[in-house]
């Protein structure tokens, strides 16, 4: 929260324009939410980058035939020409944005090399770069997905969310216990995926054709198992296998849902944590009610509302 | 919660006949739950919606061989007149209802043009039209599908529970947290999707059959393996394709378990604090902390602390 | 907890017989788990259990040859005599235990008209009836899998444990939140399921064959889908077939987790409730923590520690 | 938590060298991660380990073509040779591991009999046996992959992380009701997997196939559809089979929520308890409730309020 606040704040002291001016409104609509004209901007390109991306995904449906070359003899359909026109048009909407971004900031060599600077360039270079590459090559199509990095763009209304830090919070306080978790999940996965693949495989011998035709194949079917996944692409096939099989399905069952309760649990103590906590200055009875105004225990007045964010134990985040 | 009982309040002093009577009674029975005679109504209902429901998924079976026409001279079977009956019997059930419904309500236009208005409209509606229709038309199929949308009228059942509102709010409180989240599901799926046509399609040549043909499918594939249902219609194929594949689903299973945490933390809080609820005789503000000696608000003592289970909204269950 | 416990002393005082000797040993070692006997009782009895639920079930896979009917000319493998001996060396067990327990009780036809009763004797029975019906038929391989319901006696080791009521108090206190949630995945489950029928079959035409036959098929797809158990069995194969499913998945998910956090919430504030209560006489704070002698805000010293099943709030359960 | 610190200290006053010296030295660089060099040390086993285990996996993928006897005539592959010389790398490295950790403790024997000294000499002695072992026998292969038990020393790195004993002290108290949850499992299966074998086989009878040959089938189908896996490899396919397999998803469903919100509930309730305690100066109770003044145990005051991040036993993290 105001972690983030605080980081909002920083960035606009870095990059804001310091005089008064077009650049300074210009960087209000584009970079910030607070104004009307500012979150109208937000919205509108967020339906871009929507559209953006199901347009550069659906050209890649074998059905609608639009990888071929346009410049070949071969008649384009209406289709591909609506999807060329949409395509250009978005991409000089970004490109047009993108040269507004840079104008506007304060140090637009640090704006280009940031993250956001990337990925907007990202999404439209490879469809200049496009114009000079032969058309149904490999390096082509590749090109032509990277402009499907744009969809990061999408992450940018995350400031539009007071909750999202939140979450994020939550998720980076778990990261010891993930890591613990993941090591856990690798030592199952290979001990289940090489028992599975002597039981299959080797000590089954040839009489029937196995799923698991080394110890990666195993280990891959160990994991889309655990996890719930089961695509069934990989099965077994003899008695012992699909008894070991339950086993493990149960055993892994149980080692999962250990890192959604550990989430689940942060999250959980954190919501109960900042919903309730106040400092009473008589008694020194802490965790009252959000918005209470009278000690619970002594009626003193909670003169001194001590917000959440300022208790010592850090357990606001980073 | 009190919102429920004051909604329920307003919707009576709106639509409920001001004059005692037959179509005051009526609307007693029809519309509300409180009386024996109302809530035997909503069984009765309940009843008849799931068997209209059975009804038409099972004319829809081809074994049965109920979508011949009727009038052809083709002999029709014993069943077939048997759903026939019986989907006339409720049709003409639901028909007295709705028809019962307009009369006692005070304004039946306004009950008409409402959502459960048009519902009860939908459901017997299609019925009548079929007989102008012509048989196993596909205009005619879907017409008759309309029906199920009776569907919805279960869940008029939801007044008949106190927790209902309480689930809704919960889910409703966690809507900004699941859009964020839907964010993220967005770019992973985009992402993941793209990657993952990259190496299996274009990288590996056409050595080698692919499932993932374009990149919508392969998107639908990361939702599929993301929300652990997979299907097993798409899968990797190469053993690079698979080792990223057991990376995304690692990486997709830590992300979609957050949004599960968030709402059980929700309700967790929520149960927290609906369990632990006192009111204060002076100024009336409940929910205070267990061992709360004066009011929170007021500072008023709290001499007579009314144990959780006797407040008035009924949340305690059974 | 102490409900349990009253529970069982009730039975105890109805069941076990009045006065010493012999019975009332037999019964305090068959039917309680307090001595060294009785638990002994308890585990050799579940070994037998689980052993007689083995056999049956390898009886029926079709490779061990085991149906066969034992009064043919073709001879019987070795495998067969040994399941035979072992089946009627437990079945004879089961006889004499069924018949120690009706010896032992103090209300013999009480006892066999009881669940327990019950499954006691179905799970012997259907082995002596076997031996009058004919070999091979359907209704003697149906009569021998009645003796799988020996699996429920497993479920008496439930009174060795003191979190099972816990467990089952959880989710029974959860039914209405149930109910709700199944009537919201029955509208969701009938919807989705005709959707998809529409799109799949009635609309695509019969160029491609649909998996969606019928409406029940699709409704037992969208069940599979949503609860991300996904066979694959019936999976869509048009485009927009995908993009729906896709968004159904979404939906779905996020429906399904619900009853997952509510069941969590429940069990949660449960064990914060069972584990700090206690009331300060003096002061009149309660919510102490379990083993905590002084009360925390005044110092008085908690002489009556009230067990936490005393609280007038009814959360204990039933 | 404190008995993890008594567990290590305990360790190292029975194995660390008495004097000081070249083993003193040798033992907190191999044994402890409390130095530079130690903590050094372990991140490089970490990835030997690694390395290891992804070698002896992709030595077992067919199109490698690895498994053949480097003695016989046939041209190696330089990829095999590389395989080769890499794993004689490791091993060797992994013997002077093993070799330094026999000197360095205190008492050699208890070190090379406990659980870790046996993993460490299970991960290098199949390589060296393997000389003598006839080439692509079975026995070889089964040999070769018992070096994959080094995978249980990725857990060495357990201590490095202070939330691991967290974790599995949440899955340890869990372990009743982990129990009392696998016997309702086991209950479940046997009868759900008897009625869809009785159903989809014995009934219907040989028109059609059944996936469920036998009623260990069915329960592995069970198993698989309970825990959501899905494979898909079994699936009903008669209209009642498929409802009845829908209602025991749901059931099954329900059912299998239940140990997560109880790990969940476990995890919450200490995380809760670990971030709201406060030490009585006069008897050293820690683990207060928040708002506590006098101590529960003595009745002594608690002046001091330490805040929970101040706790010695490094529970808040990085």
């Amino acid at each position: 929260m105001s972690t983030a606040t605080e980081k909002v704040l920083r960035r606009r002291l870095i990059q804001r324009p310091a005089e008064p001016g077009v650049r300074q409104t210009l960087y209000d609509v584009i970079f910030e939410a607070d104004s009307t004209l500012g979150r109208g901007f937000d919205i509108a390109l967020l339906v871009a980058i929507i559209a953006s991306i199901v347009l550069v995904s659906l050209e890649t449906v074998p059905e609608y035939g639009l990888q071929r070359d346009p410049k070949s003899e071969t008649p384009v359909s209406t289709l591909a020409t609506w999807f060329w026109v949409l395509e250009w048009f978005l991409t000089i909407l970004f490109t047009i944005e993108y040269a507004l971004r840079l104008y506007c900031v304060r140090h637009p060599l640090k704006y280009a090399f940031s993250f956001w600077g990337i990925v907007d360039l990202l999404s439209i270079l490879p469809s200049y770069l496009a114009l000079f590459v032969e058309y149904s090559a490999k390096s082509f199509v590749i090109l032509r997905s990277v402009r499907l990095l744009r969809v990061f763009r999408v992450l940018k209304l995350w400031r539009m969310m007071s909750q999202a830090d939140e979450l994020a919070d939550a998720v980076w306080k778990s990261r010891e216990k993930i890591i613990v978790f993941l090591a856990v999940v690798l030592v199952a996965v290979t001990i289940s995926g090489t028992l599975m693949y002597q039981i299959e495989t080797v000590l089954m011998g040839s009489s029937h054709e196995s799923d698991f035709t080394s110890i990666p194949q195993s280990m891959y079917w160990a994991i889309v198992t655990m996890t719930t996944v089961g695509y069934g692409d990989v099965v077994p096939h003899t008695t012992i296998g699909k008894i070991i099989s339950a086993a493990l399905i149960l055993l892994g069952y149980s080692l999962i849902i250990v890192p959604t309760g550990f989430v689940s649990a942060e999250l959980s103590s954190k919501l109960v944590t900042t919903t309730e906590r106040h400092l009473c200055s008589q008694c020194g009875l802490s965790n009252h009610r959000a918005g209470a105004v009278h000690c619970d225990r002594c009626g003193h007045r909670l003169d001194d509302v001590i917000p959440a964010v300022s208790s010592p134990d850090g357990s606001q985040g980073s």
